[in-house]
C-alpha cells in the first residue's frame, strides 16, 4: 500500500492537479479549467470528479492521506481562499471544508509562495535545512520563510509578503496600492518595466526596441542578454542589484542558511544570480557576510506548484507525528 | 519544593543576577563587577561563588533547574559569548560549559534582545502570543522575533539584527561599519544625534542648547518634550517616523500579532508611540493595515534583563516537554 497525496494548483485560467508520493514522484497529473465554472459549488464538483477519476486510474494499491492546495490569497489557518483577484468567485471560499466532505482526508490550503517553500523543504534543495527563504519570481514576487524547520504563517496567515517591501518611496506604481514595491522591479513584470525604462533613458541600440510591452517576456530578455544585448544585460544587472540590496535587509530578520530563487527570472542563471549575490554581500551587515547562500530552487520544473501543494500534507502529517520525517 | 532558575545579565561594567520562580517573582537579586576580573576563569569563579551564596540565602526548599544568561553577542546554539566588544575577555568564551560544571544544570546563553523576547513570552505582555517582535531601545536597537511560539535564532544564531537594517544609505555612521543603520536614528544614542542635527539645522530656542552631547540623555529629551520644547518634540516625531516606516517593512516578513517596545526611549509613552503607529500604518501594505499592535513591554522594570535571562530556562524546559507550559 503506497501512501499518496494530491497537490492542486489553482490558477486563474486552469487548475492543475497531481498525485504525488512521499519522495516527490508525480504518479499522475492533469488539469481542469478554473474559469469555466461560474459557481464555486460547480467548480468543486468538477474538481472532485476529476480527482476521483485520477485516483481510480492509479496502478497498484494506494491510500490517499491528504490534499494540499496552493492558491493566491490562500489562508492556511482557515483553509480558505480570501478575496482572490484572479478568480471569479468573490469573498471568502471555504475550500478546505468543501474538499474535505467528498474525500474525508485533511485538506491544507496556502498561498503559492508558501507552498513553494514547503515543497523545497520536503522534496527540493532545502531538505534538512531548518532556516531558509524561498523567493518565487513570477508575474509578481512571492516569498516563503521557514525558521526552526517550520513555515512562518504569522498571526493572520499573511507572512512573507517580501514583494511589497519598498525599494523607492517615489517609485513605480504597484497593484497593492503602494509605490516602489520590490515586485515592481524584481519579477517578470518588473524586468519588463526596467527594460522599457532603460530604452527610454539611453540611446544604445537593442533588439528589444522592436518588441511591444505586451509582447515582451522574460525569455526574450534572457535570450537577448545571452546574445550580448546591452540593454537586456543592464536590465538584469539592475534587477539583481535591487534584489541583492533588499536581501541584505531581509536576512538580518531571520538569519537563513540559504535563499532559493524559483521561477522564470531565476532560470536566467548567472545573469540574475551574479549581481544579486554581489550586491547582497556588499550591503550586508559585516556579521552576516559570507554566511548566507543564494541558490536556485531544486524544483525548477512544470510540476513544481503541484509538488509544493502536495508537500503541505506530508509536512502537516510529520508535524503531527502521524508519519516519520 | 519550589523550582527556581537563575537569570544573569552580563554588562560591560556589572553582572546582575537573580533567582526567579516560574511566575517571574525575583526572589533574590544582587550583582558583582564584570570588569574587575582580568581572566575569564577568575570571573566565573567569583560569579559561581556569588550564585552559591545567593542560593544558600534563599528561604524554604528550592530546586535549581537551570541558568540563563543574556549578554551581547551571546550565541544560543553554542552557549558562547563571541567577540563581545564590551568585555575585556577576547575571542570565544564557552560560558555555558564553564557554568555547567559547578552547577550541573542546563545553561542557556543568548543576546540581550532575544532574552527580552523570551522574557516577554514567559512572564510579560506576550503571554499566549505565538507571533510577535520585541524591540529593545537602549544605547543601540536590539530585536527578538518569535514565530510559531518559538524564538527565531536563525542558522548562525544571529537572527533579529533589525538595528542594522538601513534607513539611509548615505546616512549616519554606525559602529557596525555600515552607514544609516536604524539604530543610529532609533535608540538613546540615535535621538541624541537627532536633537543635535535639529539644533544645527534650525533656529528655534531650546533648553537643550545648553547641554553637551556627552551629558544629554533620553530622560532630559523626554522631560524637555513634556515641557513643550519644540526641538525635543521634533526629535521624538522624527524618531517615531523612522521607526514606524521601518516597522511597516518588518511586519510583512513574519506577520506578528504585536510589536513590543522596551527600554528607555519607550518610557516616553505617546511621544514615541504616536508617531511610530501613525507612520507604520501610513506606510503599510494595505493587507496589513489595522492588524499589528504596537505596545509597551510588560517588563518595564529594573529586573527585566534578569527575568529575560531566567526565562530562557523555563522556555527550554517547556520545549523539551520537561515541565508543562
Amino acid at each position: 500500500m503506497t501512501e499518496v497525496t494530491i497537490g492542486i494548483d489553482i490558477g486563474g485560467t486552469n487548475t492543475k492537479y497531481g498525485i504525488v508520493d512521499r519522495k516527490g514522484n508525480v504518479l499522475l497529473q492533469d488539469q481542469i479549467s478554473t474559469q469555466d465554472s461560474d459557481e464555486i459549488t460547480d467548480y468543486v464538483d468538477t474538481l472532485s470528479n476529476a480527482l476521483r477519476e485520477a485516483l481510480a486510474k492509479l496502478n497498484g494499491d494506494h491510500n490517499l492521506v491528504g490534499i494540499g492546495v496552493g492558491a493566491a490569497n490562500g489562508n492556511y489557518y482557515k483553509g480558505t481562499i480570501e478575496h482572490a483577484t484572479n478568480l471569479k468567485w468573490k469573498g471568502i471560499i471555504p475550500l478546505a471544508d468543501m474538499l474535505n466532505k467528498p474525500f474525508n482526508v485533511p485538506v491544507l490550503v496556502t498561498n503559492d509562495a508558501n507552498a513553494a517553500a514547503v515543497g523545497e523543504m520536503v522534496y527540493g534543495a532545502a531538505k534538512g535545512m531548518r532556516d531558509f527563504i524561498v523567493i518565487t519570481l513570477g508575474t509578481g514576487l512571492g516569498s516563503g520563510f521557514v525558521s526552526n524547520g517550520q513555515l512562518i504563517n504569522g498571526k493572520h496567515g499573511i507572512a512573507g509578503e517580501l514583494g511589497h517591501t519598498t525599494v523607492n518611496y517615489a517609485g513605480r506604481y504597484c497593484n497593492c496600492g503602494k509605490r516602489g514595491c520590490l515586485e515592481t522591479y524584481v519579477s517578470a513584470t518588473g524586468i519588463k518595466r526596467s527594460v522599457y525604462k532603460l530604452l527610454a533613458d539611453h540611446l544604445e541600440p537593442s533588439e528589444l526596441r522592436g518588441i511591444s510591452f505586451e509582447d515582451l517576456n522574460t525569455k526574450m530578455i534572457t535570450d537577448a542578454a545571452i546574445r550580448g544585448d546591452v540593454v537586456a544585460r543592464a536590465a538584469f544587472e539592475y534587477t539583481g542589484r535591487i534584489l541583492g540590496i533588499k536581501l541584505a535587509e531581509t536576512v538580518v530578520h531571520t538569519d537563513p542558511e540559504a535563499i532559493f530563487l524559483f521561477g522564470g527570472l531565476s532560470l536566467a542563471g548567472d545573469l540574475i544570480f551574479k549581481p544579486t549575490i554581489k550586491h547582497m554581500e556588499a550591503n550586508l551587515m559585516p556579521l552576516f557576510r559570507g554566511k548566507v547562500k543564494i541558490l536556485p530552487s531544486g524544483l525548477q520544473n512544470q510540476s513544481a506548484p503541484i509538488l509544493g501543494a502536495s508537500s503541505l500534507v506530508w509536512n502537516h502529517l510529520e508535524e503531527k507525528g502521524a508519519i516519520p520525517a
